[in-house]
């Protein structure tokens, strides 16, 4: 196919796909089941059914390969969906390398990252079954303002529990939820038993997700039309996400091209599942073969250096136990700028396909990863999110290791979202204050001296 | 045509406009010629030949009809061009309304706005004469980063002069230039003869447009390898702004559609003009009819409450003279939120209009402004930049007198960008803090009694 020069592939809304891919049809084994903690027997769909709607707790364990997106999700979809398929013709340039460089960029969502698609998913399927609110908690504020955008699309009510420091810090995006409609409680809240039990101990608590997530899974625990809604992890959360793959498939095809190597960062995972999980569907059946890469932040080596073991999702131990690769469920990061991948925990098929060498796992420093993404602003003028830098990184590493044996590859990425509610990282690091980190061995196994025993006697 | 839901018109990047269109070209009478204030003789291109390069000054009198775009342009606009002409339904539906809508997305380009329409194109002819920087002022930064990001893409340097004031509270603006490379400097600054002079006497100065737009000029017109650029006003600039209107043909097209009404915010007039001038152009022919508005606050009502004269175009009184509505030079409107929309006059071109009768005029208060931002972003997702939100606030006023009159018109509004970068503004509305303003006809004439007296006797 003769290059034309397009920089970007846009799919017409008539061509959105119509199904989400669910890679559970696929796998060559099941992942291992998630645990109540109490008996070390699997959870059911009952346990789960006071917290989210029953539709999306069949969608955590339905192994059908295509799962119809309905109709009212792709309405909303298309006020932002398909997502450009961006050819890096700037960035390819700057680095001299014959490598084809090519981002599906998920910043377009009037919430700017990739988390609409399933909170756009999430609201609709809790409104179909009567959920007149939806809480959830929330960090730097991604999340939440996806979700409180999408309940004021489907008329519903949406209350955020965000973490303390980031309510007193990132007003802004604490603004952004307030303008969808959203009601936001710094966390800890003396609206909750949980809060309020942090505040009598604390009352300058600066809040964590941990407790932030206790607040949320408390509202809704405790009224018959709220429920609770998570933005990345479980399985139904990543199903959402495989919209993005789906389309890129098909605009490589309206590129003539296909991935030699597809890159994502992970943090929960969901970014990084949605664009990759298509492809490694076709590696699965082994239709054609793709290199996959999870990058991760080395302040926070999950992947990478975090044992496959059972652990809680929270730091509070109040969800039930997860096979996934972690770092224990009490390990703190530092305070890395991307926020977004300061997850203790992997998602569980995201950690399975790692097990089954169907993904590699790579950790970046951060100032190569501000590096690399003002090196892609200059070239590509588009500021990326802190957590998407990750990912350009290690797509600017395989460049140029194209460049170095003359090998002519397609890398496509996942740029998650924009930097613009981010500007203090850019500052921070051109002000030269940022840092990278590496852990010795000892804290490591330190951080994981608190998991579960139930972990080693079940998994085995 | 039946209507199959769409939301997003995408042209393909093989089909963007490849000419610009000049209005000159159709008016029926030129507009008054710009002058200079010491002969009161019109101005010629030599006597801008320091400050701009030679094809930019060319193009400020051409009475071309269409001026080619240049293929490097138009290979950068495909960063982020065509922008989507997108069909607001969430709005029509929350309002209600039989009225179609339709906006013009420009907060697409990686800036934020429309005004990399316009620095694209400059530094592409000012690259090609061998400029090496441009300097230029920038407020609350929107045209500031544009630029920076323009000359990033063509390998030269940026300098920019920002207001003191917005330097200090604005830093994720200033962030955004410096990561594309551009170097920012509080104005006044100890760089220029004229920053130096304004600190002499007040040390603590939180500077103006008007001051910074001295120390921008006094660095290009005092090096040889630097020119100055501006964002908005100029003919060049309108010009380059018209592939907006340019595509929006093309793909109301698409739509099967024609508006009965346009609508733009109007500060400068850039913004305004770009999706304007092709449609005013098509009247000015004879080929198609429609209703076309301008919107400013009413807190600048330039052209609902200014004169049509001759006047400076800055504080400073640097400028040549030109015909314009203005309020004066002196005017300095309150510190309402859109920033973009606080200058004193009013593109030549766009004034002429007015005076043609081929536009109308409308002034909005602010609160008003912001209460249509917000009902558009819970129905559409975007939340809009506080400039824009004057287009919306009309879009939304025309719906509703559609409802009434039980009329099916179609509308079409620029959305000329997000609003990232404006949460305080968004904080302090909800917050109640905001006010409207009305000037006593006193007020205004006070502000007006700073005219050049050059004008009222060259210009009859």
């Amino acid at each position: 196919m003769a290059d034309n020069g397009t920089r970007k592939y846009y799919l017409p809304e008539s061509e959105m796909p119509k199904v989400y891919y669910n890679i559970m049809a696929d796998l060559p084994e099941p992942p291992p089941p998630v645990l109540h903690p109490a008996t070390g027997q699997p959870v059911g769909p009952d346990d789960l059914a006071p917290l989210f709607p029953m539709a999306l707790i069949m969608q955590e364990v339905s192994t059908e390969r295509e799962i119809e997106i309905p109709e009212p999700v792709r309405e909303v979809y298309r006020m932002y969906r398909p997502s450009p398929l961006i050819r890096a013709r700037g960035l390819e340039k700057a680095l001299d390398t014959p490598a084809k460089i090519y981002y599906k960029y998920e910043g377009v969502s009037p919430a700017g990252s990739h988390k609409p698609n399933t909170a756009i998913a999430q609201a609709f399927y809790n409104r179909e079954e009567g959920v007149r609110k939806l809480a959830t908690e929330t960090g730097a504020g991604q999340w939440g303002s996806s979700l409180a955008m999408a309940c004021a699309f489907f008329g519903m009510e949406c209350e955020v529990f965000m973490v303390r420091v980031s309510y007193d810090q990132k007003p802004y995006r604490r603004a952004m939820m307030e303008v969808y409609g959203a009601t936001v409680h710094a966390s800890p809240s003396n609206l909750t038993n949980a809060g309020r039990a942090v505040l009598a101990e604390n009352p300058d608590s600066l809040g964590s997700l941990g407790i932030a997530i206790s607040e949320a899974v408390e509202v809704a625990a405790t009224n018959d039309d709220v429920k609770y809604s998570l933005g990345s992890v479980l399985n139904h959360v990543l199903l959402h996400q495989t919209i993005i793959g789906q389309e890129a498939l098909l605009q490589l095809e309206m590129a003539g091209d296909y991935p030699d190597i597809i890159i994502g960062a992970t943090g929960g995972g969901s970014n990084f599942a949605g664009l990759a999980f298509p492809f490694i569907g076709r590696k699965l059946r082994g239709e054609q073969d793709t290199r996959v890469i999870a990058v991760e932040p080395a302040a926070c080596p999950t992947l990478t250096r975090g044992p496959y073991a059972y652990d809680f999702g929270d730091t509070a131990q109040m969800t039930p136990l997860i096979k996934m690769h972690t770092l224990g469920h009490k390990f703190v990061p530092p305070g890395i700028h991307s926020g977004g991948l300061r997850y203790h925990g992997m998602a569980p098929l995201i950690s399975h396909l790692l097990e089954l060498g169907q993904i590699e796992a790579r950790a970046v420093q951060q100032l190569d990863t501000f590096r690399a993404g003002v090196q892609f602003a200059r070239a590509e003028g588009i500021i990326p999110a802190p957590e998407s830098n990750h990912a350009i990184a290690a797509a600017i590493q395989e460049a140029l290791r194209c460049k170095e044996e003359g090998r002519s590859e397609t890398i496509l990425f996942n740029l998650s979202g924009h930097g613009h509610f981010d500007m203090q990282a850019y500052i921070d690091y051109q002000a030269g204050v940022l840092q990278d980190f590496e852990y010795p061995e000892e804290e490591i196994a330190m951080a994981l001296a608190g998991l579960p025993p139930v972990g080693s006697t079940v998994s085995s």
